[in-house]
């Protein structure tokens, strides 16, 4: 940790800012997780509204683009009745010459609640967290390499719908670990609520080496990783990648490394297939796998928009 | 017809989704025109909202750029009091090389009621409509050549506004007949709802030759086409047009079809003028026309919003 | 005067469009800085909302780029309930060749309550406030080298906050006041408030010669400008300016007329430093002084929020 005391927590323990799953005590990953149960009825509503942030600003600072990400944000502050902001942030001011911190000072002069953040720079969003003033609250939406919580939590929320409890639970996370803050994320959560077994599979030149330290298992080839598998998530391959150094190329990595119907079949039968979106089909995974019964990617979008406002709710103290 | 069903409407009978005026049974056309009926006043009002849509989340999926069409759904849906969410897709995932369908499958698993849907290929909104689950509406806002049906409906809208009854009228729709969703979308309304005589007007490198089979009348002057006429929709000369293979140049064109008061003199001496704008002054109509006391250009824009606000809260099922 | 009857007032004399600082009578300008008041307050609240502008459309019409100014402006429009339509003006219709006037008309057409519009052309707002409707209020964001009223008047609610009484201030505004709106807007309004002395102070090529009629006093160096002085407004260096014809250097300008603590010594020990953003460090300003207890920068963007909020209120003519 870069810091003492845990920069998302305040005196008491309470989630002020979600920066990272990393070092969140078990509680209140399962919290965060139980409020977005009363959010998913929500979304099935007739009225798909409640008024917990209502006269709220969030403001949406996406230094690095991401229309999908940014639109699950806007949709769970909308229907927890905020008014959001959208900032053409590449286009503003910090393009003008001015220092990422006197915009995000601007900013907050300006009355604002949450501040949803994106960049292409690990800890940007911490650096902001330990400088806004006591009212805003900082939601990390993805940090260079190093963590897109929210994404981990929607994952946490899947597999705990669908598998119940994570203590009997072997779950293998497939694909260009290296690059992915979803796979940080998704492996600091787990562990910290308890799952059975964290494994990761990929080609050498895409799983770090020293992963053993984070308390998983650590597989090169696909058969082998997915063996008895209860959860499979399968890590979107970024496109710079599939002809880089680091790959030979996508058909090959398709061949070794593709989630096929066949290879699935070496999990557990009743195993689910995740994803984080969007999807390469015929490169990390199979068509017939995506459209699959196994498959629960669209679930988590949809469990995605329940545990970003679970999240937003929480932060700005008005929970449901 | 590419359907044997009318993807448009349910087992009932009843709309759910507008993809084209073509197929669309005369009853559900009156229908949205009353309907629009009702919005119009609402517009007027000191406070522009009713709740028909609150809660509901309406996503304008624009694939093809249009600022001025995309407002004015943005206009309607947030005067039903819907929450709006504006994709810049052509920065998103579909440019990431996510399928289409995944990328509606995504969009539909947040939750979405109401996809606008405006593409440059004909036929997107059905396939996007033939996918979507059922309780997603889809309204085409262009499509390729295809259809344009909410332009041609508050065309009808207009028509009706200043002329009443459809049953004695001569309409001329003059220009670029061959590249227009709105032209299309015009015959097939006018047709349905028992316009006397449909003329098209243009060069004949514009108006296609089979144009016959959908009833209306082809002209290549002006002054024969104009001749005797109640309503004169003038269509947009599309700048790529103007200097291309099909047309000598913008001058050329001008002097032949061209809309001027003195032309004008040749309709009925009652007839009103209409353009979907953007309006090209000087190119296929006159300033003198657009300024002139029988344009219904700005009551066209006007009514357009009310009827864009029947289309949504019909196909939602929740009515004036 | 461009105009023999001030546009900005009905004929009673009641604010009906915010044009400019220039021309408005000293009990215009207090009463917006005590409507202003009164907002203040709500964005300090639990909800930030009031219901003043609810059902009303405002309109950003940036044709000149600005994501701060015009999140301003949307955060005070949607404090005060109105919906806000964002247009992404270059991309849009004034593209296709359509007359700056027929986007007006059109988007007035679509019942619009409030434009709120930037233009790197002089006078484009007063053009569009001559034009519209009487139902639709114009509010100029910053148009050229001419207006920027509402930064005007935030600055004068500050002077106000701070210093209570304008009748014995001086008040130095420092920089390149020759391409600079907001000096041209703090000029007017401080003199019809009642500034006891106003000041320019900067190289001669950035400040006209012929300013002495606008009841200022020059000076060219800020040694003697700053003198004695109750509240320095720092102007930014546009980066275009700073390696062109009139001006050596950036490192050469702040050489000069950097404002540093130093420097600020000779100004009263209680004056108060301004500045509109973004800011340059550095640059027409050393980060000690932003930084420092004499700053009063960020409450000159949260007393922006409100002075907007009480504009759009007073001219649409729904006031606290």
């Amino acid at each position: 940790m870069l810091y003492k005391r845990n920069p998302q927590l305040n005196k008491n323990g309470e989630l002020i800012h979600l920066l990272s799953t990393e070092g969140l005590p078990r509680d209140i990953l399962t919290h965060i997780l139980n409020t977005a149960d009363n959010f998913v009825s929500v979304n099935d509503r007739e009225v798909k509204k409640v008024p917990l942030l209502r006269g709220k600003s969030v403001f949406n600072l996406f230094f690095e683009n991401s229309t999908r990400t940014r639109t699950t944000f806007e949709i769970a502050a909308k229907r927890l009745s905020a008014d959001v902001f959208n900032l053409d942030i590449a286009r503003s001011s910090t393009a003008k010459g001015e220092t990422l911190l006197d915009t995000i000072d601007n900013l907050s002069a300006m009355a604002a609640d949450i501040f949803v953040v994106r960049h292409s720079e690990s800890g940007a969003p911490y650096l902001i967290a330990q400088h806004v003033a006591p009212h805003v609250h900082v939601v990390n939406a993805g940090d260079g390499r190093h963590a897109h919580p929210t994404q981990g939590l929607l994952d946490m929320y899947t597999i705990r719908h669908y598998k119940k409890d994570f203590s009997n639970l072997t779950v293998a996370i497939v694909g260009d670990v290296l690059h992915s803050r979803v796979a940080r994320s998704d492996i600091h959560a787990l562990t910290t609520l308890g799952c059975a077994e964290v494994r990761v599979v990929g080609p050498r030149t895409l799983v770090p080496a020293d992963l053993s330290h984070m308390g998983v298992r650590v597989f090169y080839t696909l058969e082998e990783g997915i063996q008895g598998c209860d959860v499979v998530i399968t890590l979107r391959l970024q496109n710079e990648r599939m002809s880089g150094a680091l790959l030979p190329s996508s058909q090959e990595y398709f061949k070794s490394f593709g989630l096929t119907p066949e290879k699935l079949r070496l999990a557990k039968p009743d195993a689910i297939v995740m994803h984080p979106g969007p999807i390469n089909r015929g490169v990390e995974i199979d068509s017939a796998v995506v459209d699959g019964p196994q498959a629960v990617i669209l679930p988590q979008v949809t469990f995605g928009i329940a545990v970003r406002m679970a999240v937003m709710s929480i932060v700005a103290g008005n929970e449901a």
